[in-house]
């Protein structure tokens, strides 16, 4: 029976993805995604049926998917980062329903948390919090209240998807949000284009993100009250009491 | 000059490792680590140095390995999971300050919030906050007050670290704290030994997990308001509209 994998691939470049997504992606006989996802990896594995939806268009996506497993084929849906996070993973269970048809393996993958600390230090280390900033599936308010619940309680917090075309000021809101409860200085970092070309990252004060240029290829990291700057490092320390 | 890649073997199957943590621990002289995670891969590299510390030595090992990379070793420093996440890049960072030898290189890992969301379904997909229950580094109030207020924000909650020998109760303490936001039907999951022997998986409501036995291999998924079971896998809605 035809199989439907629903694959992380993180950040972008082959060598994030892991062992795992790299053999399910050998191994299927068509590729479904975003038409950017399905570029990043195109090349590696040539000879698959390649299908892809506009951004908007992630139930038909996943409708496809599940169409070409039942039909027979070997289906991976390539997700950026984590197929689970953000990713498609929900909405191929939700369209699948009660059935047992077809067969689904969810093949996790690094999200941008992992690959974007890495790149500017060790910025995490502990509890922490990940929130989109967009408002097209959650009302903003929404994520104001967890902006806000994650700032009093000392969470460091990773923001997803800071800046859109549509809603370029997101950013400026959410650290106005954020500078209620926390300090001006609070260090923070940009991730930009993890693992792919263009790849950058940049350190800077809370005050300073609330002005900053952030696009839909960013991860932006708010340190919490124990992060600081080690050279040119963002790092949280984890509380080793014989440091 | 050598270097210390400090690299995140994600949950422990080698599937689940990136390409990039693979070819480290390649082509590194000596892999350093608790001993439990140096024995995940000393088999599949062989000939390397194997130098171990106990579990609670943490600055032992990080002062080593910073050691042997400045006598010019390449060493890999293993973390479980992610290198970042409760793992031994700050640390390190933190140990080498402003010195800028040895080179330092964090390989990001799979972290138990994906591979325990991807063997329990898609528990996630949106907003989540990762909590350890571990009180050795954090005061036990600044924990209860991370989880009142994940609760009273609806984020899904990742609880990682949800019991030991020596706080064998912490489960049913953080579930009593969500409890007071939180219905007793809010659909949970608890992912055992993720990618080792003896991984298992339970779905469970958040009023049966307050009573559930849990160990140091377990993370604990609890849903938001929309998550739901659908078969035999715990599902967050993205809330894509045309669904």
């Amino acid at each position: 029976m035809a199989k439907l994998y629903v694959v992380g691939l993180g950040p972008g470049d082959h060598d994030d993805m892991t062992v795992r997504a790299d053999r399910a992606l050998q191994s299927c006989s068509c590729i479904v995604g975003y038409h950017v996802y399905v570029d990043l990896v195109k090349e590696r594995y040539p000879g698959k049926k390649l299908l892809t939806t506009p951004m908007t268009r992630e139930a038909d996506r996943c409708r496809m998917a599940l169409e070409l497993a039942r039909g027979g084929e070997d289906v991976a849906m390539v997700c950026s980062g984590d197929s689970g996070i953000y990713g498609m993973a929900a909405l191929i269970y939700e369209l699948r329903g009660e059935d047992t048809q077809p067969e689904i393996d969810v093949i996790p993958g690094l999200t941008a948390a992992c690959s974007g600390a890495a790149l500017l230090g060790a910025p995490l280390t502990h509890d922490f919090a990940v929130i989109s900033l967009s408002d097209r599936l959650t009302p903003w308010e929404t994520i104001e209240k967890r902006l806000d619940c994650a700032a009093k309680a000392d969470l460091s917090v990773v923001l997803y998807n800071p800046a859109s075309h549509g809603r370029p000021d997101h950013l400026r809101r959410a650290c106005e949000v954020l500078l209620r409860t926390l300090p001006e200085d609070r260090p923070c970092g940009i991730a930009r284009s993890i693992g792919r070309e263009g790849q950058s990252r940049e350190l800077l004060t809370l005050g300073q993100l609330r002005d900053a240029e952030v696009d839909m290829f960013c991860t932006v990291f708010i340190g919490n009250a124990a992060t600081r700057f080690i050279g040119d490092k963002m790092v949280t320390p984890r509380g080793y009491r014989d440091v």
